[in-house]
C-alpha cells in the first residue's frame, strides 16, 4: 500500500495576509525507502511569525522558501519506517518538518533532528511552545541578551503570544516588575490575571501610550521586543538611559504591509544597547529546557497552546499570528487521529 | 569702558541648511560683575553636528535651544575678570561658551567648566578636537562601547571628520584593518595616505556599495557609525554575524531633510549589538586625553583642524559640517587677535 503525502508548496509570494491560493496542495505517493532513509509522520507543526518572513524574497537569516518548494516549518513527528540506524520506528523527532503529512530524512541530515524521549513527560505541543523554541527564545533573551534584574521594569510586547507570554513570566521569576503590551482587553486580562504580569497595556485602546506611561512611572530598564513599529517606538521613548533591548522579533513588519518607521536616533539619545538574536544560535539548549520544564512543574510558569487541526488550512491558520486571534503558542495538529495511532 | 558682547540668538528653527536669518546678531554691553561672577572671553568655538540638533524642537538628549536664546556651543575661553575664587584672571576654561564674544559664569555653575593648564602643551583647537570631545568620543567608542580587536575589520563613516578621523587611527593603533567611508576622492586619499587607513570608500562615487563590498571581503566586525541613513544601511548589510556597532552619530538626518530609512530587522538577521553613546556620559576623561595626547606625541595619531575666523558667520560655518567642505575638527576662531592679546 503506497502512502499519499499531502504537501503544501509555495506558488506565490503572498502580499499582506497569506491566501490559500499562495500555495498548491499536492498529493504525492511516497515510494519505497532507500538505504539510509527515515520516514517520519508529521504530528504537530509549529506556526511561527518567522514562517511568514521565509515566504518573502528579502534578505533574512536563512534563504527564503523557493517557489515550488514545500513550505518550511518546525514541528514534531514520529518515525514510521527506518532504513537507518540513526532512528528507530516509533521515535519522536523534532526539527524542520514542513507543511506536509510526511517527510523523508536521509541519515546524512539526521543530526538536524532531535530525538525526543519516548515519554517526554510534557505534552508535545508544549515541546514546541514553552519548552521549545518559544520558551528557549524567551529564556536566552532575558538571561543572556538583556538580563533583567530584580526590581527593574521589563516591558514585553506581544505579551499574550508564544514567546511574550513566557518572557513576561520569566521576568516575574527574576523579580522584575513586568508590563505586557497586547491587543484587546481579553488578552490584557489574561496576562495579568492568569500569567501574573504586574500590568498590561492594550495597544488597541485609544489612550494606550498614556497607559504605557502610567504603567512605567520610573521608565523601562529592559524591553523584550517582539513587535517593532509604533509599539516599539513608544516603548523606546520610555526607556531609562542605558536601557537594554532584547530584539527578538518585529512582527508588525513581517507581512510587508507596514512601512518601516524605525529610527536609530533614540538609541543614541537614550544610550541604549539593542541586541538582536535568534534562538538557532543557541545550539546547546538543555539548560534552558531544564529550567523551563522545572518552572512548569513547580507551577511558576504557565504554558498555553492554541492547537488547531487541519494541514490543508495551514496558510489561513498562520494568519492568526498576525490578526491576533490566538493565545500562547499556535500549533497545527496535522491529523487528530495520528498521535494515538502510529500506523496513520 | 564698557565691553560690547556680540551674541547670536536663535530666532527661527532652521529647515535644512542653516541660514544667517535664522539668527539675530545682537550687541549687548556687559555691565559690572557682581560678586561670584567670572567674565570669560571666548577664543575658540567647537562646531559640532550636535549643534544642528540643538536647533530643532525634537526629543533629544538635552533641551533644544529656545527661540531668543544664545546659540549653545562648546569652546575655550580665557578669564578676563573674576570676582570669584574659583577662577583667576588669565585662566583658560573649556565648556559651553555659546556663539558669543563673552560669557559670564556664576561660580555656582563654575564646575561645568574645566580649567586648562596655563600652557596646555597642545594647540587650543586640538583640545577641542583630537584631545577634546571628538577624540574622547572616538576613544570610548572603540575601547568601551564596541571594542575592536587586532585583525578585525573596522568601518568608520564620516572618516575624514573630527571623530571619524580619530576613530580610524585608533582602530589602526588597536591592530584592526580599517576602512573609512568619506565623500570625495580627496578625502579618501587623505584618510589612506595621511591617516594610514587601509582603504577608503567614496560614497559619492557611483559604485560605492560595490567598493565597500570589495574592501570588506570578510565582512565587518565593528562599525563606528557617524552618519546613518543609506551609508549605515550598506555597512550593516556587510556586518558579520554578531557584529558590534558603536552608534555615535546620525548626521545624515540632523538637518531634518533626510527621511529616516532605518530598519531594525538587520539587527536581528545579523544578531548585532548596537550601542548608542554620548561622550558627556564619560565624566572622567583623563585616561582618554592622556592616551590621545600620548599617541600624538609619539606620532601615532594625527590631529587636524579646520580653523575658520568670524563669529558673525557662525551659522554658515556650521553648514560646512553638512556639505562636507572641511576636514578634521571644524573650529571657529572668534577673533584672530584675541588669543595673543588677553585684553581684547
Amino acid at each position: 500500500m503506497s502512502i499519499i503525502n499531502r504537501r503544501l508548496l509555495l506558488t506565490h509570494r503572498p502580499e499582506g495576509m497569506v491566501k490559500r491560493e499562495d500555495f498548491d496542495l499536492v498529493r504525492v505517493p511516497i515510494g519505497e525507502l532507500n538505504d539510509g532513509e527515515i520516514l517520519v509522520r508529521v504530528l504537530y507543526i509549529s506556526m511561527d511569525p518567522t514562517n511568514r518572513v521565509w515566504m518573502r524574497d528579502i534578505p533574512q537569516y536563512m534563504p527564503p522558501v523557493s517557489i515550488g518548494e514545500v513550505m518550511r516549518a518546525g514541528g514534531i513527528g514520529r518515525v514510521v519506517k527506518s532504513r537507518s540506524g540513526q532512528f528507530n520506528e516509533g521515535d519522536l523527532v523534532q526539527g524542520l518538518v514542513g507543511w506536509q503529512d510526511y517527510l523523508v530524512i536521509h541519515e546524512r541530515a539526521a543530526n538536524a533532528y532531535l530525538r525526543l524521549p519516548a515519554d517526554p513527560g510534557i505534552p508535545l505541543p508544549t515541546l514546541l511552545g514553552a519548552c521549545g523554541t518559544s520558551g528557549v527564545t524567551a529564556y536566552y533573551g532575558l538571561t543572556d541578551i538583556a538580563p533583567v534584574g530584580a526590581g527593574e521594569t521589563l516591558v514585553v510586547s506581544a505579551a499574550a503570544g508564544s514567546v511574550g507570554s513566557i518572557a513576561g513570566q520569566i521576568g516575574k521569576i527574576m523579580g522584575a516588575r513586568v508590563i505586557g503590551i497586547a491587543g484587546g482587553a481579553d488578552k490584557c486580562r489574561y496576562v495579568v490575571e492568569q500569567l501574573g504580569f504586574d500590568a498590561a497595556v492594550d495597544y488597541k485602546a485609544q489612550d494606550w501610550k498614556k497607559a504605557l506611561k502610567d504603567a512605567t512611572p520610573n521608565g523601562i530598564h529592559v524591553n523584550f521586543e517582539n513587535v517593532g513599529g509604533d509599539i516599539m517606538k513608544a516603548v523606546l521613548s520610555r526607556m531609562v538611559l542605558g536601557g537594554r533591548v532584547a530584539l527578538c522579533g518585529l512582527i508588525s513588519g513581517y507581512t510587508g504591509n507596514a512601512k518601516p518607521s524605525d529610527d536609530f536616533s533614540v538609541i543614541i539619545i537614550k544610550r541604549l544597547s539593542v541586541r538582536g538574536f535568534l534562538v538557532l544560535d543557541y545550539t546547546k539548549t538543555k539548560q534552558a529546557v531544564h529550567a523551563l520544564s522545572g518552572w512548569i512543574r513547580e507551577g511558576k510558569l504557565k504554558a498555553e497552546e492554541t492547537v488547531v487541526d487541519g494541514l490543508e488550512d495551514a496558510p489561513l491558520i498562520l494568519n492568526r499570528l498576525f490578526d491576533g486571534s490566538h493565545r500562547g503558542k499556535l500549533v497545527l495538529r496535522v491529523d487528530p487521529r495520528s498521535e494515538s495511532n502510529p500506523s496513520l
